[in-house]
């Protein structure tokens, strides 16, 4: 059934190959001061640096830049990045990369017009931004497709300190308010972090799916999406320029976690959550850390959820259910998750991530801290997920 | 393949059982001056009326009332209210009601700040907007599910001089600014209608999805919204105050015609041009016009469509394909289309409508004039699939 909702979508997206003539037409309306933010340089390599400094130079533009942003995004990382906006008084933040450029995009624009300690507030406490907060407004040129950051006022951050990686969901206001999305951009993505985007995506509508029995469009929704998927990876993973299945790859990451997907549903996250844990004790890839421990994660979860997984089975992946019983065709649903992982080449053991024994009590704590989990999962059940991850 | 497109959606929907909350909550920022307009007084008898003017009330607006927009609005009805919005200068128009309202409102928004012929203009030469024009923002307390008219910036008037009634898709600033959604609001809708509205969400997802045999992750999206549907109009048949079902009845149809399901997308809509025609000639009911020519028509593109058809009756409708060539599956799609319009009740020939031979050739004609059908059709094909649809 969809509870009651608000949907409600700021960002405008302008998909396809004319990048450059879609950002300057983006760029419209927004102030002169314009922060270039971006990671470690690949798109000096692969041109897209090149076609974003042209149309901000052509549009007449003043560009300070920040780069460096690390795959997880770094509390002493935003703190730059806020004291430049402030410093440069900043009138758009342009993020030009994948979700963790997006993600800091958001962090900087939030913490920049706040005094007190942002992290504790905004990240431990999960507070309202203040009503009069200044928030700098975010634009993203899409070089990878995954975390759905684009559209979302997601943001996830890492405190190496506190050894804590969490993430917040921020109203609208702090959403982007446009993403030039180039499937030809993510061309030149290692394969292994285009693999590590598509399970992420997966993840998302995997964690919006498989709460409770009853009927909603959502879900329904949301099969359509993971069908797309995993039959676009397939094609992807033999041909990385296929622009088709590049295109709806890209584009299911987008709605796999805007509202669409979860409008008036429970959802669960608790994989995320396992995964941002163990993601502070390792720094290993986000999209990997979540396949690694999804199979597990979900055969505790088939204990309560037999139908819906047993729907699964049947609708996302095909099996046919003659013969078998509801929990039968449910395990093989969850076992042609595991295959696939297994076909794309995404992890499957938390091993191979240098996740070792005498971290899961970090990892069990970290979790619990951060909250989420529709079904709330004790200490020692994820203790034994993470072991039988192994 | 997803070719190049811009996603934008200005609409903020209030879902769920709180109406008269999220009314209040999205009239703030309005101004004091509200249009309040709506169709033949239903509202007075199942209490929606009541609901909607005492939060106008108590947000302390001023009401203009306008009733009586018929579910055919015509020209003469736009310019009654455009004359009421620039002598009364209005600030907000609240269509209640259902697409026949909301397709009106707009209407009325557009032509009330343009001096010229706004018929020939919007309406004949599907001319742009004027770049200085005003237009009055519009809101909506939706109380039938089908057109998906709340969010987005279509608008469909007939001009009963010319024989004609003709859609427009306007762009962003035309679309409804909030929709109200409740879905108890449909309960009293007479089951005739409703089923009118589910036909209409289904042929509204087919025009989309019928154009081409590429991979597209719109199609898979599309397949999930008519699975839906067509689960939740069997459910509502039998218990029309099933909430559930009512609520994915109404999501479905506002999403059903989005550009979600449409984007990057050859589209079709020769179905609903032919339906307007018939309205025209006829004033029969919007989705039953769909549902009687449905059935031949696609029968007719199955001879090029093969294909994507024998998609249809595999994923939509559960057909098993073992030991049937494509074209035999295809049709059985068609056929299965055929026995669900029966099933629901909705109109499955030309001749209950009102519709006699001698209409053909204006028929035929003003599909013409209408222009889209992403596979143009001559006047002889036209009267021949109105000839079978009889």
């Amino acid at each position: 059934m969809l509870g009651n909702f608000v949907y409600s979508n700021p960002t405008t997206l302008y998909f396809g190959e004319e990048a450059k003539k879609n950002l300057a037409e983006a760029l419209k309306g927004f102030g002169k001061r314009v922060l270039l933010t971006y990671g470690g340089g690949s798109i000096k390599r692969n041109g897209i640096y090149d076609d974003v400094v042209s149309v901000l130079k052509d549009a007449g533009k003043e560009i300070v830049e920040l780069s460096g942003v690390m795959p997880n995004p770094t509390l002493e990382k935003v703190q730059e990045g806020s004291e430049i906006v402030r410093a440069n008084n900043i009138d758009l933040i342009l993020a030009v990369g994948g979700g963790s450029t997006v993600d800091y995009a958001k962090a900087v624009s939030v913490t920049a017009g706040y005094d007190g300690d942002a992290w504790q507030r905004y990240w431990v406490e999960q507070a309202d931004l203040e009503p009069s907060q200044k928030l700098t407004p975010i634009g993203v040129v899409l070089t990878m497709a995954g975390t759905g950051s684009e559209m979302n006022g997601g943001s996830v951050i890492t405190n190496h300190d506190k050894k804590l990686k969490i993430g917040r969901g921020f109203p609208d206001e702090v959403s982007p308010r446009f993403a030039v999305m180039n499937p030809r951009y993510t061309f030149t993505v290692p394969q292994r972090q285009m693999v590590a985007g598509i399970f992420d995506t997966m993840s998302h509508i995997m964690e919006q799916y498989f709460s409770g029995d009853d009927d909603s469009t959502s879900d329904y929704i949301a099969e359509g999406l993971m069908r797309s998927l995993i039959h676009s990876s397939r094609v992807a993973i033999k041909n990385p320029e296929d622009y088709e299945a590049r295109s709806n790859i890209m584009w299911t990451a987008t709605w796999g976690i805007s509202s669409i997907v979860g409008s008036g549903k429970p959802q669960d996250w608790e994989v995320h959550m396992i995964g941002h844990a163990i993601g502070a004790y390792t720094n290993a890839t986000h999209g990997f850390t979540l396949s690694a421990v999804s199979p597990t994660y979900y055969r505790h979860m088939t204990y309560n959820e037999t139908k819906r997984f047993a729907r699964f089975a049947q609708v996302v992946w095909g099996i046919n259910p003659d013969g078998k019983t509801e929990k039968q065709l449910a395990l093989e649903g969850i076992d042609a998750l595991a295959s696939w992982i297994d076909e794309i080449g995404a992890a499957n053991n938390l091993s191979s991530l240098g996740v070792t024994e005498d971290m899961f009590d970090g990892i069990a704590d970290a979790t619990i801290i951060a909250g989420n989990g529709y079904k709330r999962l004790d200490r020692d059940e994820l203790i034994s997920i993470l072991r039988e991850s192994m």
